[in-house]
């Protein structure tokens, strides 16, 4: 079910794929969103080019099926990193900050597909043009690293999908099987999915970062870094909010980073400071209401995208 | 077709809702989407009480179905504006900016619909529980006057649609079928637009101002008066230039009002001004390429839908 083009080009079962995330989707995550029938990818951002090799090799223990890496392409040893990856067993390299250019060609040389991760329709031609297997169109509200030109899922998937004739993974705003079958509707063939997946059994996150999402509303994000250091998305806490408030008096990017110092993700992954830490994270948080695990996210996913699609037929009918 | 909780509550054919736009949502275009199916909702909010009396009766002269007209709560004669409204013969009463308590059962009581609008989950509750008829929970994508909280449309309608009992209109980054089929998946009952009814024969804008919806990309438009004097969207212009640098360089609210003076919307709308003039627009404004009739716009809507729907059938099944 909901076997669409993308699912047979990274051969995959279900078009579900786990978005790159830093300290977050290492080995455990990226093995049970593979293993259960949706695509992994290793946020492997943070990663030395041993730990690369290691996690892959855990990926591999744990699963047969394909999974991926991120791979951000501001590293300057990001070629070492591809390489590493595929050499312990990816399939798929998800590329991002970077011109999807670069290593496209010497990726597929080695048999692996390349998603390219876009926020405009200029950089999705951009990446088609440049002979990249896919485009991940992710929106303004999505969590972590984002773009400058804040357009939103509803209205860039529709945009891309017009634009390029290579699949197009929709990303931002996805929790669940109403945000699959939209995403579909909308004319993207998969969905890659940050947050969602956060809030697992499985994810590499502290407790408390994972019961923060849980916690979160609507309302409970905001993006920091907008006129000066880079838009990032995360929820509210004393670190959110000793940005905005620098910002508004104008504070410049070195005091900014100065301010923020090293160190603010994984004071949250890992040490669970869910005040001063950095707590990436997209709006649709607010929708998630449990930690699950990846296995039961996917089926459960996939069993109301089915139940939405049956609902939509009586509409047709006259 | 397409016919669902919305439609039996407005007594419509279609699940498509005119959105209300200051200038332009006059007569002509609000009889057009109501006669083609959908319900036309009058922009009222920069008209006098006569003028709400006479733009009303056109319509009626034009259609014998259902219209509304949408009333800003921030004007100090809603009251009247309300009651002119409907004696004129609007069945529907759309309320922004206000509190949704207000004037609901007065509205309730003469026989007419209320819908709210709403841009974060605590207000569509608020709304619920104020007894309105149904809210239109509107996405950072929309153009126009946009809520501080910044929730797109694909994060914003699941979350409200597990929140409230009364039927929800999913309103920003719409423009086509595929928008349509979307929202409708997301949990929403209906849509709203304002942007694609904009760049429509029938709408009260300049030709300049249509065809710069048409001409516009997915980059094409901006948010500005975020930290200062509340934010909107439009079309990306040297208006839009001189208030975000501005803004830049600390410009306080009453800098801001000085530099922008009065009329800059009617000087958009009505003289086709698209440098100096506001141009309220949406970001799916980049998936408009052509300047249609309002029936056109909902034929093609239904029709796109439909075939979206029926792609989606064969992906449930085994």
């Amino acid at each position: 079910m909901f076997k669409t083009k993308i699912c047979e080009i990274l051969n995959i079962q279900y078009p579900i794929i786990l978005g790159g995330m830093l300290w977050i989707g290492k080995s455990d995550l990226v093995a049970a969103v593979s293993e259960a029938g949706g695509l992994g990818l290793m946020g492997a951002g943070g990663m030395t080019i041993e730990e690369i090799e290691s996690e892959c090799a855990h990926v591999t223990e744990k699963t047969k099926k394909p999974f991926g890496v991120n791979i951000p392409l501001v590293r300057p040893d990001s070629d070492e990193m591809i390489n590493a990856a595929i050499k312990k067993g990816a399939s798929v390299i998800a590329t991002s900050s970077g011109s999807p250019k670069k290593f496209t060609q010497m990726i597929q040389d080695q048999g692996c597909r390349v998603i390219h991760v876009v926020a405009n329709v200029t950089f999705a031609k951009k990446s088609e043009d440049a002979g990249v297997d896919a485009v991940a169109a992710e929106g303004f509200e999505a969590g972590g690293h984002n773009g400058h030109d804040e357009i939103t899922t509803m209205a860039l998937i529709p945009q891309v999908a017009s634009a390029v004739d290579i699949p197009v993974i929709a990303a931002g705003g996805i929790a669940d099987g109403r945000g699959l079958v939209a995403a579909l509707a909308l004319g993207a063939k998969g969905v890659q999915m940050g947050t969602r997946f956060l809030a697992t059994h499985e994810a590499a996150a502290h407790q408390n970062y994972k019961d923060a999402i849980v916690k979160m509303t609507d309302v409970g994000t905001s993006i920091t870094g907008r006129t000066t250091i880079g838009p990032t998305r995360a929820i509210n806490n004393q670190l959110t909010e000793m940005i905005i408030n620098a910002e508004k008096e104008g504070a410049k990017p070195e005091e900014l980073f100065e301010m923020i110092g090293e160190g603010r993700s994984a004071m949250a992954c890992i040490e669970g400071n869910c005040e001063e830490g950095s707590l990436y994270c997209g709006q649709i948080g607010g929708a998630v209401k449990e930690i699950k695990s990846a296995r039961q996210i996917v089926d459960d996913m996939i069993s109301e995208a089915k139940t939405i699609v049956e609902s939509l037929n009586p509409l047709i009918s006259h």
